[in-house]
C-alpha cells in the first residue's frame, strides 16, 4: 500500500511541484492533486519533464477530484462534464486511475429523488471516466454532526454506499474509504475484512480525538497515530485482503495550520512510518 | 387509445375468462391481469385455445403487473424472480407488453437507501422484461395523506419519477400514468403534452370526488366521468402525443362493491363511452 | 413527418444560413447541419439572432452528424469526445434531439472484435448523448457493393441493426432510417410497420435507378420520385406507425452538382411535395 | 491460489460427492461442477448435511458452468433463463462466486451480428448473476484448428475479450483464464502482469504436448508439469497480481481416460503439488 500526501494537513503548498517534493522526502509514493493542478504542472515544465519529475522522485498521482458539480442543478452538472473529459485525459497521461468525490450524509432535497438524479449523474461520470482508465470512489462522510447539517438523512454507511455502487451499476465505481468516516461510523474490522480490494477505488487515513464518537467533528482530524483510531487494524486488514493502492492523509481542521509545509510533512512521515510499523507493514 | 378494464371497479369477477368477456361486451378492447390469471386461464383452455377466445372476444391483455416484492428485503426480491421470469414468458405468449409495479409516496426505510435498492432491483427486472419483449410501467401515487404514511417521503411527482426511469437506465422503463394521481399532483395538460409516448408505459383512467386535492383518498376513486378530473383533456392530450395503448379503469374503493360484475361493467362502459365522446375519440 | 434538407444534393451552399433560406422558401421544415457549422452560425449571429433566425424561417434543426470517429482507434476516438459534448450542448440549445452516424457493411477488422470496441463506444456517445436530451441514430447501410468493399462483413440488415442497439443497451439509440438503404437491403413495407416509433431516431429519402437492385450504388442516388423506390409506401408507412420527425433529403452524387444550390433545394421542395402528394401526407 | 479438481481428467467420477472426496483426500480445496450437480447433491443430502461434507472435507465449490445456451437462437436462450436462475441461487447457497462459459473462436453465423446479440444475452446473464453474488467467467478459446472450424472467425485473444467484457459493461465479468489457452494464443508472462485481479473470474490449469503450438488440438491435454506450458511462470504471476480463487484442472483428452478416478485424482494431485512448487507457492 502505497503511502500517499494531499495538502490537507501540509498549511500552505505553493503547488503540485513542491507537494511531490515534500512528499518525496519524508517517505510518501503518491500525491493527491486535482486535474487543474496537472494541467498546471504540465504547463510550467512539459509533460515529458513533469513525467520524469515524478519518475525521479519516485511519487505517482494517487486521485484526483472529481471536478464537477454532481450535488447541484442539472446545468451545472453539465457545464462541468468538458472539464471531467480534461481532468480524466491529464489524470490518464500520468497513469493515475483514480477520481474521488465525496458523499454529504444530508441533503436539502427530497432524498430519494436526489439519490435518483445523483446515481444517473455519477454514472456518467463513470463511463467517461473508465474510457480513460480511472475509477471513480465515492467517500461516505460518516461525522455525526454532519448527517442533520441539511433538511434530510442522505446515506453514510459503508453498506449503504456499497448498495449505492450497485445502483449505479458501473464496473469501475468503488469506495474512498477514509478512516475517520469509518470511525465515525463505528465501522469494524470485520467490516474490512468483507470488502474486496476492486471494491476500494481509494483510501483516507487519519486520526480522531479522544471524544465520544458521535461528538467527531469532520474538521478537527489528527494526524496519524495521534488519536484512537486502531489505524494499524485499519491498515492490517487493507493489506490483507489485498488493497494495493494509495493511502493518503487528508487532515482537514477547523483553523489553517501555521506551521511549514517542510514541517508538517516531515511531521506526515513520522506519523505515516509509525502506524505502518505498528501495522508490521514495513 | 384502448379501452382497458380491470376487475377494480367490478366487484367480484370470478376469473380472467369472465373479465375477457365483461370487457367484450362493454366495448373495451383490453383488460390487466396477472401473470398466474392467465397460467390458470391457459391450464383451464389450454394456450391456443385461451389465444383464439380472447381473437374472438377482440380483447387484448393490456398489462400485468410486477410479481414480486421489491420494496422490502433483498431475500423477498430474489424470491419473486422466478415468478417474473414466468410472467414474462406467459405474458409475451399473448402479446402483452406492458408490466406495471405502484411506487409508494413514502417509506419507512432512509428514503434515499431505498432509493438505491429499489433503482437496481428495478432495473433487473426491466432487463428480464425486455428479454420477452415488456416494458415496465412505474405508477407515481400522489394522494396526500399517503405521503405522510410512513415516517419518510419517497417521490410522488411525475418529473421525480421521469428522473427516476432515466436513473434506471434501461430503455423499457416507462410511466404508468393514472389520472387519479396525476390529479392529485396538480399535473397539468401541458404536463401530458410534454411527454413523449415512449415514456408511457400504461394508462389508468379514474376519477376523484369533488373535494379539496389534499383530501383526496387513493381508495376513495368514482367511474370515469363522475367527477372533477378533467379526463377528456387527458384523453385528448395522450392521444394527440401518439399514445396508443391502453386505458385501463382501476376503481379502487373502502368498501367492496355489492353490484354484480355484469352491472358494474356495464356501467364502466357507458362512463368511458362518455368520456371518449366528450374528448372527441369516437 | 417534417420535410427536411441537407447540403447533400444540393450542389454549393455557402453555409447553414442559405441552407436554412432554401429550406424555408421551398416548404421544408428542418435542416441537418453539423455542431461546427451551429457554432458558426451562432459566432456570426450570436446565439439569440441564430434562434430566431430560425423561427422566422420556421426551420428545426433535424439532426447534426456525430463528430467524433468510432471506426478507428481508440486514441481517434477519446480525442473527439470532447467535441462530442460541445456539439451536443449547441445542439441541445436548438432543440435538437438527434445525433446520427452511419454504419459501414464491412470493415477491414475482425469484425466480432469491432463489434464489441464499436458497442463500447457508441453506448458512451449515447450516454453523453443522452445528457442533453439527444438521440443516437445509427443508419445501417444496404448497397450491395460496399459490402464486400472492405474484408469481412459487418452488418446491414435493419433487423441486425435493432438487435445491435438492443445490445448497446441505452434508451436513447434508433434507427436513422434511409428509404436508399431500406431499398438496397430489399426493405418491407411490413418491416417498417413493425417498427415503433422511438426505434427511428431520424430518416432519410432519397430514390434509386431502375437497375438491378444488386447494382445498386451507394454514391448514384436519386431525388425522391424519379427512381423506384416505393416512397409513398415508405412515408406512409412511417406516418402511420406514428412517427413524426424529420425525413430528410441527402442525395450522394459521383461527381458534384453543377446546378445552383437555389435550382436545386427548388427541384428538392417540388420532388417532396409529389412523393408526400401520393403518399396522402398533405 | 486455491488448487481445484473437475471432473474433466479423472475418467468415472460418480458424483459430485465423490468428486468432492477425491479432491479433499489429493490436496485440492475447490471443485467445480454444476448447478445441476449441486441441486442433485442436496436433494440426496440435504442442504446443511451437503454443506457440512463440504466443511468437513476442506473444499469449496470453485465455479459452476453457465447452465444455459446463449451460442444459439433466442427462443433457446429464454429457454435457459430459469436454470440460470436456479443455478445461481443454489451456488449461492455454497457460497460460490463463480459462474463461466467458454467462447468458440469462429462461428456460423455473422460474426458481428452474433457479437451483437452475444453481448446482449451474457449482460442479462451477468445481471442475473450479479443478484445472487456470482461473477460471469468467459474463457477464450486459443487452439489453432478451432479459430477455423467455423465459417468466420470470433474472438480468441485475450485483450479482445477484455474489450468485449468491457462491451458487456457489467461489474461482475471476467476472465476465464485457461493456462492452455493462453499457451495456444502465444500468451506471455507480462500479459498476465498486465491483469488486475478482479479481472479473472476463474482459472483453468492443464499442460500442452511439444508439438508447435499451430497444432496444439483443444482435446488433448495433459496434466500439469507433464507438458511445455511454463506453468510455474502463470502461476507466479497470478499470485503476484493478487489473484486467491481457483486454479482448476480441466484435463480433456480424445479418448475417455480409462484408469480409476482415484488413480488419476492421486496423478493430478501430484501434478499440482509439482508445479506449485516449482513455482514457490507451497
Amino acid at each position: 500500500m502505497i503511502k500517499g500526501l494531499s495538502t490537507a494537513g501540509l498549511g500552505q503548498v505553493k503547488n503540485l511541484e513542491e507537494l511531490i517534493i515534500l512528499a518525496s522526502e519524508n517517505g510518501f509514493g503518491s500525491v493527491d492533486t486535482s486535474g487543474q493542478d496537472l494541467r498546471n504542472f504540465v504547463e510550467e515544465k512539459g509533460l515529458d519533464n513533469a513525467k520524469a519529475f515524478l519518475k525521479e522522485h519516485k511519487v505517482a498521482i494517487g486521485s484526483i477530484g472529481l471536478p464537477l458539480e454532481w450535488r447541484q442543478s442539472e446545468e451545472q452538472f453539465k457545464e462541468g462534464l468538458s472539464t471531467l473529459l480534461d481532468d480524466a485525459k491529464i489524470a490518464a497521461e500520468f497513469g493515475c486511475t483514480s477520481c474521488c468525490t465525496y458523499v454529504l450524509p444530508a441533503t436539502d432535497y427530497n432524498a430519494a429523488h436526489f439519490m435518483a438524479l445523483a446515481t444517473k449523474r455519477l454514472r456518467l461520470c463513470a463511463q467517461i471516466l473508465k474510457e480513460y482508465g480511472l475509477n471513480l470512489g465515492l467517500e461516505f462522510v460518516g461525522p455525526h454532526h454532519l448527517r442533520t447539517a441539511w433538511k434530510n438523512p442522505f446515506i453514510w454507511e459503508m453498506k449503504d454506499t456499497l448498495d449505492w455502487i450497485d445502483a449505479i451499476g458501473e464496473p469501475n465505481v468503488g469506495l474512498l474509504l477514509d478512516s475517520y468516516h469509518w470511525y465515525t461510523i463505528s465501522g469494524t474490522i470485520d467490516d474490512l475484512f468483507a470488502l474486496r480490494p476492486e471494491q476500494i477505488t481509494h483510501v483516507h487515513l487519519n486520526d480522531a480525538k479522544d471524544v465520544p464518537v458521535e461528538e467527531v467533528l469532520d474538521n478537527d482530524r489528527l494526524y496519524p497515530g495521534e488519536g484512537v483510531i486502531d489505524l494499524a487494524g485499519f491498515l492490517k486488514a487493507l493489506n490483507q485482503i489485498g488493497y494495493k493502492g494509495s493511502v493518503t492523509q487528508e487532515i482537514l481542521t477547523k483553523e489553517p495550520l501555521t506551521e511549514s509545509a517542510k514541517l508538517l510533512a516531515e511531521k506526515s512521515g513520522k506519523a505515516y512510518k509509525k502506524v505502518y510499523a505498528v501495522a508490521e507493514l514495513e
